[in-house]
């Protein structure tokens, strides 16, 4: 298999873009990746898409099509993934094995998603397919009360509080406020969090990440020939990506997802690294409860400690592995196919220093970690500074 | 890039399966290629799905991670990829790239669309989200109306007719009666198809391929560990996919689709064969005319012939180049998700000698050709008997 790099990586604003079309977003996502690499479009051999619902959202399948056709790509061979809320993650990925394989050169792996042309019940309802229709979603159990179980349980054996839990969202807020193209760009403090409008107990309205219009890409290239384009490519040194149970009652524990611990610790072996390498993470905390567990699936502190370690500001900038320096998809937001995009054009601007006020000192290894509905899709990348 | 052979495959009945849901048909395709393949389920390493919109017809998005649960392959890595009624061609081709890289040995590729779930006239409209949204299905141009306008073009350019086009499903439906897992194990005549219900003139019911549920799977692994597992392995020579404009609006011609050609292009390209070598091929007759119009994209006659040569049986089994000897999309039906693996699964009974009185003589070599909506996504295959 061929080493790849990232070349160039471009986000749209993230927010309720009422006025931008899903067609405008990923043409201007991608038109940003393109500018960032330096490269002739008519270079680009393939492209994939992260999209977890154009079908529910916009009434539009086929957008692998439809996206060519907007940005002038045809005929070029593209193609969607979709894995819930981890399809921009597999995007990457499948974008990494094609070149890796040799059958292309020059691929771009993109993500979107356009949550806003619904009403908000239809948007709550088509995110629910995330999860088991017949077990979970038919019953009620939509994903805030799926984590709310999952918070509860890890409440109940490790102690975790709704302190602590508020504390990722005030932390993922803060980092936000240095992200242009983040959602929410505004402080909030524990007490915002523990006093706002419960949604299922113990998660409040400022534990659940927003619902978010977006569009995020990143260019790939054989790392031999990325020098051609930048000055600084980031090298996808690990992919790990595992299934579980797709509902939560088949599991073994509540407390944490067997797939994000398989998926990272096939993306360690293939790095060559383990978690006390990284520099930072990009996590996917759609409730802070999410991130709490991820930090320790992902070996970044014991089992159990999530909370406390969080507390304690390890995960902050500055702290011993800060995590979620975009603001997550709690601040930044979560146009839930474009969220595994965008982490890595966060971790790729992180590694070549262009982070401005949220940038990690000396970055040189950072970490994504996607994840599809409760767990039943991770997906793990390791990404290193280009020698 | 390795060599990639098929080792295994299975297929549901297709039809109108009320009794069978989702999960079942799926786990049926897959339990019967891994019996084919006489291969320990534990061996494999990853899995691809091809599924247009089951967020539409039993709002289920995340299917993978549900297809990895129900089948017990938990914790491998499950991907859908998606490209409407090219779905599955397209997870046959990175099922295949991923083996081809060398990042996982055992693959399943796999395809599946429930159609029958809904009204059918939810069935229309969710079908109609593979076309434009904007500029064709939102003024009422659904897919019958879309493939009408191809034919009237092409009988106006090139004199074709409707009793050549009514020859296409004359053709399949006598093949798929001796298809065991066909929907249409049955006769019709060029009557018949003359003097059924209009759809959009110049379609009538019989020029349409029918509502479909079903499933389809393949088994992949590097060629050179195929014959651990099957005395008749079969190298998939060659993969082509290209894109083109989703709407028809756009494009130079009518009578033709230009994604064809090029996949086709890259195809026969990478086998290093052309045409003239083909055995048989399985072909996207969701219309009459779609089929017409693939023999000439393919190159198994010249532009414009495409109704003379069905006409003179130059494409029935026993002619010059045998197309769709399953039944086609029009006979065997078409589970939009499926039909790209179901057409691979025609081709290797074929090359393997195993397709009973539906049999092409001494086949060796033949092609796959799956179009998304009116050929936004185009992707051909060429499968060569294994040495």
């Amino acid at each position: 298999m061929r080493k790849v790099a990232i070349i160039g990586v471009g986000l749209t604003k993230f927010g309720e873009l009422w006025d931008i079309s899903f067609r405008r977003m990923i043409t201007e996502a991608g038109a940003r990746a393109i500018e960032d690499a330096g490269i002739d479009g008519k270079r680009i051999d393939a492209m994939y898409v992260g999209n977890m619902s154009a079908g529910q959202f916009i009434r539009q399948e086929h957008i692998a099509s439809l996206i060519a056709d907007q940005a002038g790509l045809t005929p070029i061979p593209c193609t969607r993934v979709e894995a819930a809320c981890a399809s921009g993650g597999l995007a990457l990925r499948q974008a990494m094995i094609s070149v890796a394989s040799g059958i292309h050169d020059i691929v771009v792996a993109a993500g979107i998603e356009k949550m806003t042309d619904v009403l908000a019940e239809q948007t709550t309802e088509a995110l629910a397919t995330a999860a088991d229709q017949e077990w979970e979603a038919f019953v009620g159990a939509t994903f805030p009360g799926i984590y709310a179980l999952m918070a509860r349980r890890h409440m109940y054996e490790f102690g975790t509080t709704e302190e602590q839990m508020a504390r990722v969202a005030v932390k993922n807020h803060h980092n936000a406020c240095f992200n242009p193209c983040a959602q929410y760009q505004m402080e909030i403090t524990v007490e915002d969090v523990l006093n706002s409008s419960p949604v299922n107990t113990p998660l409040k309205l400022l534990d659940c990440s927003p619902i978010t219009d977006g569009a995020a890409c990143v260019i790939l290239a054989p790392a031999d020939k990325a020098r051609e384009f930048t000055d600084t490519p980031v090298i996808i040194a690990g992919t790990g990506q595992a299934s579980d149970t797709i509902s939560l009652h088949d599991r073994l524990t509540l407390t944490g997802l067997a797939a994000a611990k398989k998926a990272a610790e096939l993306a360690y072996k293939m790095a060559g690294v383990g978690p006390n390498d990284m520099d930072l993470a990009e996590v996917h905390d759609c409730f802070t409860i999410a991130e709490i567990m991820a930090i320790e699936d992902l070996g970044f502190c014991k089992k159990g400690d999530g909370g406390k370690v969080t507390e304690q500001g390890e995960t902050a900038i500055g702290g011993r592995i800060p995590i979620n320096t975009s603001g997550g998809l709690k601040g930044k937001g979560h146009p839930v196919g474009a969220t595994g995009i965008a982490q890595a054009v966060e971790i790729t601007q992180q590694l070549r220093g262009e982070a401005g006020k949220r940038q990690v000192n000396g970055a040189e290894i950072g970490l994504t970690h996607n994840v599809g509905g409760s767990g039943g899709t991770v997906v793990v990348h390791i990404m290193k500074r280009g020698d």
